[in-house]
Order: structure tokens, then sequence, then C-alpha cells
């Protein structure tokens, strides 16, 4: 057995995969001792996804040696849907086997297993270079993930301009211009809150449609942290629950404007 | 600063407008000391629609000479859509502008505006006449909107029949014919209550898709009032929780058999 | 009067008539002192539609003398749109006259009644001769009804494989293999239960898009019947409520495989 690797929980993996769904067609999981890893541009070759679900992650995790899976994201969904929220999950791959195995169980008496074709997917591997952001804000995801899709009503691109009094979400379009603004707000629970960690302040521009997608991995984590830096990519990143059990992490290059 | 006007809750606007968003394109807002109004033909020039906001519905409210504000029903729609249930809202515009902005708030530490873009539409100012209506019932708006979509799936036109003993709404078509009679009903709450006020039984007949949208407006209120009369347009009311802060209505000709 | 029939609760014909909606077009209820029956090829002639309502399942019933009364479904869903759940509903026919009909009540204040065309349906009436399965399957209607769309997303076809130590359903297609094991289970609630009575393994191959619609019918009932054999049509059956009142039953022929 080339991998082994047990989820206490099948929803987190579904949670991961609904997440990637609307941006990558087609993914190589990178298995290591480490965990699993994606590291995927999406279709448009504009943004970049990276997953790193780490081997605590999950409650059995075994990997003889490095490998890359090839799968379609779109017949992982479907697969992933056959579990319950409460089901555990077992993924199993035999070394030089062309398919990998998905076998979900909610408790003894109801089990279901998928055997899924693998793919050949050619990998460019993205070094992706530790950043120094201006500017780091976190904020509520759902907040996030309704901004995007309210500012998308009005136009194809969103400005966002930070700074120790606040974030502040634009956009402008043929209806007129329009402003989300969230200052720093204490709250009990972590996801309720927005702080900022602001070295110098920060304004850039990206593209709504990709925000859309990225936005919604909201049911991933309560809270959604934003990375920003003048002419840097912006990064938008997910904790798994448990931040040491690993992330999901998108990038989008800014627009210059002319 | 020309027009200031603060609602308490922006959901009120945000009701109004999803009301007649189906009927409407673009649409004057006509601003005067005693609030704000709208009158307008829907798209087919077959309904009237007429809203009344009168200054007491809102929290503060300056006009300082009558203007009319042209604005498209559609963009408003998806700016209030900005706005949670509970958010204020801020309307401002300063004479002369060629935008009007919103500005809605929940809390302290989120606000969002929009500056919306001013159309110049023409405005035909219909003079309403006062009805003295043969019946007037008022039934609820819940109940009105089930009927309307009902009976839509049977045929295009609706009888209503009214007397002393009970509303009848009736269609025909290929199916068949049905009908749905409502009785005067007693009721604690003034929402659950049909009551008929008759001077003289009234039958007429109306177009169903026109009544569809009409009875879209029930989130306004919980009870609506039809008024009748022999050869009169049909008046289908909705007033604002608080009935002195205004109205939505709805007038519709009659079909005339041959 | 040719035939008086009255059901306490209008939902019970909602949700019989919502069942075989999407597999029949237009249907013969035939009509005797026993209560009614429907007996219906599905459109594309390849599955069979059982219902049977007996006279106990009506609060009155009378039927003078055997009759066919020839609906159109989807009328006939859209009369029982609308009935509101706890509507009552008294069906009649007149001998000789051309349409049925439909009057249903929620207290005394509000009558619907629809006058529905009857249609003349040519009639081949089917003699179902009585089976005696291999294996006889007791598993929750909601389980079925989410392994056929489950399953569904994968391939075209189902092999359901029976024996005592459990009931499997497997598919094969494009993106690999998949499998849904249920093995016997005790439950408080019979509706929880899988159960199975096997006299003979018994394995077989259908055609998904049928099971998908026959288990549709889960709100009828907590839980469905397989009956398989080999070579033999698979039933599906589901009792209304009281399974003295009723059945609503679905056959199809197995796939033969070359």
């Amino acid at each position: 057995m080339s991998l082994e690797a047990h989820l206490q929980q099948a929803v987190l993996l579904k949670k991961v995969v609904d997440a990637i769904k609307d941006l990558c067609k087609d993914v190589n999981f990178d298995c290591s001792e480490k965990g699993l890893q994606v590291q995927s541009m999406d279709s448009s070759h504009v943004a970049l996804v990276s997953l790193l679900l780490r081997e605590s992650a999950f409650s059995e995790f075994k990997c003889e040696r490095p490998t890359s899976l090839g799968m379609n994201v779109d017949s992982l969904s479907k697969i992933l849907k056959m579990c319950s929220p409460s089901d555990t999950l077992k993924i199993r791959w035999q070394g030089g086997a062309d398919t990998v195995s998905f076998q979900c169980e909610g408790g003894e008496d109801r089990i279901a297993d998928f055997d899924l074709k693998l793919m050949q997917i050619e990998s460019e591997h993205m070094e992706i270079p530790e950043q120094h952001y201006k500017v780091v804000a976190r904020l509520p995801s759902s907040e996030f993930q309704r901004i995007c899709r309210d500012l998308r009503e009005f136009g194809e691109t969103m400005q966002v301009k930070a700074s120790k009094e606040g974030i502040t979400f634009s956009v402008q379009g043929d209806m007129g211009a329009g402003n989300v603004l969230l200052k720093p707000r204490e709250a009990d629970k972590l996801e309720d809150k927005v702080s900022l960690t602001v070295h110098e302040p920060v304004t850039a521009t990206f593209a709504l449609r990709y925000l859309v997608n990225f936005s919604k991995a909201a049911p991933l984590c309560g809270s959604v942290e934003l990375g920003l830096g003048p002419d840097a990519p912006l990064l938008v990143k997910y904790d798994l629950e448990n931040s040491d059990n690993g992330h999901m992490q998108f990038y989008l290059a800014p627009k210059i404007d002319e």
C-alpha cells in the first residue's frame, strides 16, 4: 500500500474540494509523508490555488514514497457527495495502480466506496516565495464572501484599500460607484473579529470574478486572512479548523492601471 | 444638501423596491417636504404603480425643494441587497448632482455606500381620481399571493366576484375551470382576517400576470386591500407597517368582455 | 352521482400524483367499489406504474358502477397545489359528465374547487402476475432515493446484488466504479430499518433513470420494499401510511447483459 489516509470527517475534504471546484478542472494531489498538497493554476491560468492537508489532519496517515495522483475535481466532488457529514473517509492507493479508492463509512452498516480513475496531469511545480505583506487583514469569511458577491453586481474590478483605520472594498461601474468599509472590530468569537496589521497602507486592484470564487471557501473557516502588498499578489487564506492541520490559499495578481 | 432622508430600517425600502422590480424598469422618485413618491405605469403601460413614503416613515427627513430623481429599479435593488435587515439607510442628494448617495450602516464598524447615477425619465404626472369602490375587501396578503399564483397555472384571466357572502376568484382554461372562495373570517391578528365592505355586489375580470406581480408586495404588509367597482380599475393596496407612513398601491383596468 | 370520494387529507393524493408526475403524462383512474386504481406504462413504455387507493383510504367512498376517468397528471398536480397540507379533498363525478370535480376545503371559510376536463385514454389493461421474489429487501425510502441520485452521477445502469449479508448497489462509468453496501440493521422506527428476506442471492441490473424517478415517491412512506428475482422485473413498492389503504408500485424490467 503506497498511500493510506483516514479522515475522521469526510466533510473536511468535501469542503476543500468544493472550494476549488469552480477554479480548477484537474489537479495533482502531491502525497508525501508530510501530508497531501495541491498546487494548481486555475483553468484560466490567472490565479493560484494552494492546499496543504498536513498528516496531522488525518487520524491515520501512511505514505511510503512521494507520489502525485492526478484527479478530476468534479468527479471527486461527486464521490464526496456520497458521504454524509459525519462519515469517516479512507483514501487508499496501491503503488502503481491506475485508480485511487475512496471509502466512506457511516456506522458499520453503510459503506460507500468509489475507485476513481487517475489522470496524468502535467505538473508545473511552482515555488511560492515567502511574502512579507505590508498589510495583513483578518475578517469574517462570510462577510468577505458577501462583499465580493455584492460588489460583483456593479463591476468587474475591486479596489482594496487598507490602512490602520480600516479596509475599504470599492467598485466602479455603469450604475455608479460603491464602497464597503470595515473598521477593526473586537469580538468574543475569532470569526467575528476584524483585525488589521499595517506596516504601510496599501491600495491595489483585483478582478472580482476570482475573488468571488475564492470566497466560496468560507465553509472551511469562520475567518479569512488577506495579505496585501504594493504590486504583490493578493493572498486569500483559510485555515483548516485547526490551523496546524493545514490551509487553503489563493493567490491573485493585481491589476495594473495603465 | 437638497435631500437628506434617513430610514431606521433599510429593509423597508428594500421591500418596496422588490415589489415594483418586476413591473417598472426606471422610475422617478418625486421628493418633496411631504416625503417620497413614485407614480409610474408598468413597462407594458397597462398597470399603474403608486408608492407613497411619507416623511413620518423616516427618522430624519429634509427636502429643500421638490425634485424628481430618476433611478433604475434594478440598480436600486442591487444596492439595497448590500444592506442587512437591521441596517439603517441614509439617502442624500446634493442639489444639481448627477448621483444620489445611499449609505447603509450596520453598527459603527461596517459602512456600505453607493453613489447611483441619476437618469432623466420623462414623467407623465397622473392624477388618480379618488374612487368610491362598491366593494372593499381585506384579506391576508399571503393568501392573495397564493391564489394569484395557483390560478395563474390554469389561465390568463381571473374573474373576481364579491358580495356580502364572500369573494370568489375564478379562472377558466384548457384544463377546466376553478374557483377559490373566501368567506368573511374573524381572527385575532389583523393579517389573518377576511373582511368585506359591500355597497353593491361586483363582478370584474383582470389579467392574471399583473395580479401575480402586484401580489409580490406581500412582504410589505400582512394584509392587502382590494377595491372593486363596476368597470372601475381594481385597486390593490398595501399599507406600510404603520399606515400613517404611507402605502404601495397598484391599479389595473378590468378586461371588458366582448 | 356516480363517484363520490372524500379524503381526510388532500396531501395523500398530492404525494401520489407527484410520485408519478415524471413518469406518466395521462392516466386512467379506474374507479370501482373497491377504490381507485391506476395502471400505466411510463411515457417511454419501459416501466409500469401501479397505484391502489383502497376505499378504506377515504373517509367516504361511493362508486355506483366501475368506470375509468382519464386525467392529465400535470393538470392534476396543479389542482392539488391549491390544497394546503391539512385540507380535506372531495372528488365528485356525475355519471356521463365530461369533467371531474375536485373540492378542497381548509376550514369553512376557504373552498377551492376545480372542474377538470376528462380525457379518453386508451387503456391497455395489464395483468401483473403475482411474483415470488427470491429477495425482498426493505430499506429507508430516503436512503434508497439518495443512493439512486448519487450513483446516477456516475453511470446509466445500476447493478443490485442482494444476499443475506447485505444489499449492494453498484455503478460503472467513465470516472470509475462505485458501490454502496447496506447491511441488515435493526432500529426502533420501521423506517430506519434495513431488512432482507433472501431465498436465493440475486444479482440484476437496471436503468438508473427510472429508479431515480421511482425513488421520488419517498414522501409516501418512510420505507420502501424492493422485490428481486433472477430475470424478473424489479418491484419498488411504497405502502400508503397505513398499508391497508393501498400502495404505489413500480415495476422495471432488468437489463440483460449481452
